[in-house]
């Protein structure tokens, strides 16, 4: 059966089309969103897709409108698929208290705990359900598949690739969460969506899984130097330490002056999309 | 006597530096937003400055964060300066009734009527008073100045250069209101900022004033074919027709498929940068 996808609006971009959409989530039981950049090479052949993980409080309208991504896509031939960051008026008690919690703040996990885990499934949202739609509905080819993303979503694109190596040939990351375990919003994340058991917080922590087995291809990673998170929230030397430890092939680039925000994601964004294209095309 | 400034954010980008700023305006009399792009060549000497005018209900901030321009305006060296697009809360009566009227839509003109002549005066806004406050505050090369803007904004930039040539050396326009006289959004706004007196409109129509006297260099002007205000709104028929009766260069582009967004914008900003740049530096 083809899912039902609602076009919300398309315009043309560098040759090819953004375009926003809803549909209905069998896994987050819940109607979501999610825009697509189809490059000019798309209206001729099938393209490589590269998935975009949003941070903390936003929707897949920011990185969309903020980063510039769709010259660099269509320069190298890359589709690029943003999903919001959670399902979003499920009517979960409490999703809309915190801003670091519940709507706009999935953290890419399967909630196990109620009153979470009857919508909040983004981790199989972005790894089953969205690549399957995306492959139904657009012209990409399934089995080159890069991913990527930045602060919580940064956190989602390496758990992702690295609990699934075989779906991902290429990922990278600006400012990510590298060892949520150990930082204020990774813990209280973890805490509400798992529980208090420690030993499933490990399976979505970077820090951890990359200790489990190491990704295929080097990892890309950009944090600016003035980035107000940088201590507290993203630790950048335990994700640094692990991957040292195993063998991990790990490109972590710190950038002196810049900050949290999509000015310094836009400052390195090719460097990020010619990172995938090299491993992706 | 240097007028106060008050930063608002300040952030890396491409180099250079993105910052938001606030002030008072002595011409407006009334706070005033905008944004400047300084880029990295402004750390060692001072870079020409180009004026970007937004479209009705922008602020400084949607070209600031949507049309890619800082990247190209650290590769050639321009300093990029966004004002907000009227006045704010103001307590002018009626500002807050009508999107293209008031708040967000202050046409780039000096009002001459009440209620609206006291806080909308955005035209020796942008002409006089703001340049000045660049000059004070920022690296800026005062006599080397561009401007360029988008529908509403695309419609001031061009009164701005046609009157002042002098003070601009370069014009361009993406999907401008090309003359306000004849379509509804320019006889609403002028009609209530002007009044009746069709003689006073001819000051900020741009298909009259290339009548009485032509701009030293070309106008570039993108617009695209699927843009929903093209026919009604835009009317670059009349523009053309001035221009080759009067002998003003006009490079008239439309682009097949593109719509009024600022995923348009993005994709040709590049030329007019460029076109920019060989006029300022």
């Amino acid at each position: 059966m083809i899912a039902a996808l609602n076009p919300i609006s398309e315009s043309l971009c560098f040759g090819g089309k953004v375009g926003f959409y809803r549909h209905f989530s069998a896994i987050c039981d819940s109607e979501m969103g999610f825009s697509v950049y189809q490059p000019p090479q798309a209206q001729s052949h099938a393209v490589p897709v590269l998935y975009y993980l949003s941070g903390l409080t936003c929707t897949e309208e920011n990185f969309t409108i903020k980063a510039g991504v769709q010259r660099l896509a269509a320069k190298y031939g890359l589709m690029v698929v943003v999903p919001d960051t959670s399902p979003r008026n499920t009517g979960t008690p409490g999703e809309d208290k915190d801003w670091d919690l519940g709507t706009g703040a999935g953290f890419y996990l399967d909630a196990t705990v109620e009153p979470w885990s009857r919508h909040y499934q983004m981790y199989s949202y972005v790894v089953e359900e969205l690549p399957q739609l995306i492959a139904e509905q657009f012209p990409a080819i399934p089995d080159k598949q890069g991913i990527f993303g930045h602060s919580m979503g940064g956190h989602g694109a390496l758990v992702c690739a690295l609990r699934n190596p075989e779906h991902y040939l290429s990922v990278s990351a600006f400012a990510p969460i590298l060892a949520p375990m150990r930082c204020p919003w990774g813990q209280k994340a973890f805490n509400a969506y798992l529980g208090a058991n420690q030993e499933e917080w490990r399976n979505y922590d970077a820090s951890e899984l990359v200790q489990r087995g190491q990704f295929n291809q080097p990892i890309l990673i950009d944090i600016g130097t003035a980035d107000p998170f940088l201590t507290e929230q993203l630790l950048p030397e335990v994700f640094e330490r692990a991957c040292a430890a195993v063998g991990q092939v790990l490109t972590l680039r710190m950038q002196p002056g810049y900050d949290h925000s999509y000015y310094f994601i836009a400052t390195f964004i090719e460097d990020h999309i010619r990172h995938h294209a090299s491993l992706l095309t």
